[in-house]
């Protein structure tokens, strides 16, 4: 195969710059990427769904779906559950977590619910009615249970919260009522837990969102202490806010907990991950892998979360994780003894320059490699194209889910 | 009252700058805004939406709605419909109109709808499938027919045409789609028809829309024909566009055809009108009032379109429609002989001082005044608030709507 | 006068919600606005810079300049500093602090200088060269002593740092050489004295800015202790940002230090606050009253930071501080008891147009009683142009500042 | 070396999927780009410059320094000129052409100066008085036979008009002395020039600037008549704006007429093109050649118009001419076949993944291998850098530019 004439020459030529092609394999063997169950069912825009003709519908299709995607990517034996929706029928989790098991996932973040349900009309911890404040809290202690019983780690934790218009809530007391909320979940976790905390500029809310930024996650994970860290959504950014700079800081700061990776080109779009802005994806990545070789202490969950809303799910996630796994490769392939030297000297253009140039090499064939070496075929879209898992699903299920599309 | 004294007042402080007073109620009284029929209904976000108890859900409880908002404000005689939703059961037009007149409402800009539908998946009329550019076509030409049936001489086009990756299709084929699609639509119309084209920049499609921006709505007016019109809806713009100057491009070059209003802080947010940038749609309101006093022939129909996520609907509209008054008052009262000298002298202290002044106006008492004049109560809300109307259809309706947020 | 008629029917309105004009007026009268010394002399884009006539030259211009502006408006007894410019020739400040005192002024907040300079390429204290960041601690220090000579006890702080391109410099290296200078010019302040930081998204650096938001201001001012504060220059924010809700949280930490008002519609625009967006400013005001009647230890530095362009230098100060003046006035019209009545009952509606209510007020016959009352005359602006000032220096500065523009 | 046996194995790779090296070769070595004569001087923010010790001060070491440029990039046989600059000391335009002959370039794109003058301050030809219109169009046709002297066909406008405050000026009016104005610029060109018009959403007019989006180019450009086009600079759009989108719509007009190519994160960064999103710059060369293969008639003037801030202009410029090229070769590679047989299918993934799938080919070997047979040194930076050249100039200029910095 040319692939692998073109990988022998790649091997070559890091040699040259002093970099192991086999440490680095070895890295992008054991890159763990999360996979979020709700996004092989259906999504789409307030403006309605297209419906997929095999998405999945109950928790066991999820599950096996994700383990589907794990079988050609390899580096997804983790599957991220939302609450309301990976349980059994009978409310149960435990027969979850054995069913992922058997198909060879673990289960990852476990994220609480804090939108669904008329009661958030005004937020949830953040409400400025008692009664659902209590019962958002109690929501996140069963959580809690919950997590453990999947034998999970980790809490993510989105807060819908928020307002619409100017005079409609008194700021100040959401912030406290936000703490209050927070801190009453992060007491309630064991020792060993994580407490996830995202943020979002703006949607659902459109005036003002009580974690809007890195800075209001950051604040509140200071307050509650070492077990609580930001997560960082890819696509919960305005337009110029530099993400790879936020990592840094959170970097340094020990708070940088978590990723769910997307892309967007204008708001919360949620495509796949490295389809608008691939060099963006590799200078967070830069920052992680330059941090890692500095030996700061970095434990960062790694998930997807994003909306196909025209493309068929599973291929979406698959395509995803290459992004992120080419991403992570070039990232790993930077220059860093050159790198560091232009630094000294103040040569902007070859520091720059250096950066590029691990940006514009192909990883494809290096990747292929990788994933020969892990056993599995080089390219997972089209071994799944040709798996007719697709097919399967279509037929079997014969998705009955919501049609909020009229036709 | 105190109001009435303050409009005595008001009414001494312009006749000083030597404007008439009499004209300006004369102006206001004669003021329309279209209400959107869908608008009374249930809307969301695509994480769900909160239900209203008395939301309307038939075609009979949106008009009802909107006469009696149309019974508290008094410039609201006429409602925008969209043909999907505002039909009989049985696809019947006439009784629509019928029971409208029966209520005082005629019938305005009517909007086909291009994206409800599983076929919509890639566009409409750019769908790079014939099929659904045919449907669409007939579709389109349906809506001639309904408009007729309705009485209404304006068709209002949002196309929700875009890609979500780059890549997926011909950008300059879709062009040439959405020309042909357009052209039928506006051949097939009657001569004393007009076609407003609704531009947007993003949602639901998230890295194309084919319609982006003024430029292409112009553009393909532009090639249509006379009758095409611009329609600008006020949250359809990236942050940072300015919108009067548009619209002061448009007023010039004849192709002003509606608006859509609302108020925006981030994207689409589809917030009342007014609730984010008063002064924004003040600024909108000066563009057109100083292009009427020279004379530009300015024909624009204004509509109302707004998602009331979790306020009552038909207060927010009343709201909504008492602020678009508020910033036309205000713009009728910019004393432009005073301005235009200050601009003469190159004085932009004074030019930029003299346009705020007419902002600052409290224009409440001219417009308590002028309801007053024209036979309904000051206020509108405390009007609306003291009917029972809101309980009344609370009660009746018993609204069973889809409940997209679980519990 | 028929504002005279028009402010005692005010007094009448308010009295009915319970709002005491009296105990307004004396909240008005109270208010201060530091003066930017750097804004009376000529200032421009990267394109060039347009010449007054009469633009202030020497640091004695400059007082004579704020001294008037002081003169028509009353509120503004101070003056902020920027040290490179505010001194005599032969480097003393004394006399500036003394000439300053004669003319009716004190020295506000001391501003250093990190960017006038070509060791600043690369940046100040975040700069990769050891020498630059020591001699910028050494100037910080110098800094200290020039406010104990002018008398002043804060230290306003803006850091043009940053890089241009990815690769160019480690992040987390100038995050640790950021703090590092922070530091020593915190701990060489006198015990009275705050620092205030302020941040910036971008410019002059265009890639990464190193205090780029809110969020790494509070996280530097956090580390350095209690007196090191939050500067907010209005104009520093991406588009979307939703500033007010900043305030509010800084507030809420003890962390809001200062302000540099101005206002902005696309980037670091630089014009007269108010002028783009008044509704904005008014939120701002109202966040920062609501927590003085919550009792919050409110204590604020409020400066002028803009560049005026194209309209006379002194006329655009006169007209700023008077829109500051017009929403402080308009945040101190809400009625609170209403407002919270509405928010305890989750009524949006009303909570909003609650808000709103107080902003439409027309404040300019208060805020001309307040003038009155204070002996000076009530329009600031035409007081000024009558006074002849203008001409005068235009006449006697025979200004030859560099012309940047060429002709 | 390597990178040879690289290009052998990327000869076959595409050889297999149709695609003749041999051709994209020789496209690659007919590309032409025009080097901007102004960005070999100093350049900065409003907060000063930082001077490069070789700057080049004089019409001469401008071509100078473009011909070094040439030299080891091969490409850029074409000096674009600013008439206020590239001029004799005496007036005269035709030694400059002639020097220019005799270090083998020719003089490419005039651009005409309507900003550097104290008249502009409300404008140029969009300016309120009369007189300053009337001069600006007096230097316009002064640039026609300028041109003329020059030997070049291509006018390059750029306007900086605009207000800086709502209220300001009667936008309207503007609109019909920006299209009066530019009017009798076209008309007094010859029979074979072309117009280019530039636009830019904002700076250094902070409010509305006349010519603001492609869309009001386009409108102008059509009033005057098919050789008025459009001018792109990829830093002129607000963010979010689809830069790609925008070509697409031009190139399907006949409206595209040319680039300035830069790069931005935030506004008018002026960075070196390809630096921050090396991806966009792929697309819109994407857009350019699939219009090329579908036989759209493609004439574009490719300019670079940078502002060097922080680094080395020469060398700033030479890797933006390298971040051009790959770009352009990337696009070049896109298989086409397979591309349009996704889009055939609806294969949304396929799709995008054939785009990325050329993106993500590693060219520099290509290009070496293009550079090597056109007669050049394969990597121009170590090149220049090996010449001594900067030594040279740094030693000769002895740089007395203007220092705004103060130190």
């Amino acid at each position: 195969m040319l692939w692998e004439k073109q990988y022998q020459l790649l091997a070559q030529v890091l040699a040259d710059k002093g970099i192991d092609i086999e440490r680095v394999k070895d890295k992008l063997k054991k890159q763990v990427i999360e996979l979020p169950s709700w996004a092989v069912g259906n999504s789409g825009t307030r403006y309605g769904t297209f419906r997929e003709e095999g998405a999945a519908i109950t928790v066991w299709d999820r599950i096996d779906d994700c383990a589907e995607i794990q079988r050609v990517v390899g580096i997804c034996p983790v599957m991220a559950t939302h609450v309301l929706w990976d349980v059994t029928e009978d409310g149960k989790y435990e027969p979850v977590r054995e069913y992922a098991a058997e198909k060879g996932l673990r289960i990852g973040t476990v994220h609480p619910n804090t939108f669904m349900g008329q009661q958030f009309k005004f937020g949830s911890i953040c409400n400025p009615f008692a009664d659902v404040r209590r019962s958002t809290i109690e929501h996140f202690k069963d959580c809690v249970r919950i997590a453990r019983e999947l034998g999970s780690k980790t809490l993510g934790v989105w807060l819908a919260d928020g307002t619409n218009y100017p005079g409609q809530d008194k700021l100040r007391e959401r912030k406290h009522r936000l703490f209050a909320g927070l801190k009453e979940l992060y007491d309630a976790m064991d020792a060993d837990m994580t407490l996830l905390l995202e943020y979002k500029p703006f949607e659902p809310a459109f005036y003002t969102t009580d974690v809007m930024d890195w800075g209001m996650s950051y604040l509140m994970c200071t307050k509650m202490g070492d077990r609580a860290k930001v997560l960082v959504d890819l696509g919960h950014h305005l337009l110029g806010v530099n993400v790879e700079q936020i990592i840094a800081v959170l970097l340094d700061e020990g708070k940088m907990g978590g990723f769910h990776f997307n892309n967007h080109k204008y708001a919360d779009d949620d495509l796949m991950v490295g389809s608008i802005d691939p060099y963006g994806l590799f200078l967070i990545f830069d920052q992680i892998i330059e941090a890692e070789e500095d030996n700061v202490d970095v434990d960062i969950v790694y998930m997807l979360d994003q909306s196909h809303n025209i493309e068929p799910s599973i291929e979406g996630i698959i395509q995803s994780v290459m992004n992120v796994q080419k991403a992570y490769a070039r990232a790993l392939l930077v220059d860093r003894r050159k790198l560091q030297e232009a630094r000294q000297n103040g040569d902007v253009i070859l520091a720059n320059r250096t950066l590029m140039e691990a940006f514009e090499i192909d990883v494809n064939p290096l990747l292929n490699q990788v994933r020969v070496e892990m056993g599995i075929e080089p390219d997972p879209l089209l071994n799944y194209r040709r798996s007719g898992y697709a097919e399967k699903i279509a037929r079997e299920r014969k998705n009955k889910g919501a049609n909020t599309l009229g036709g």
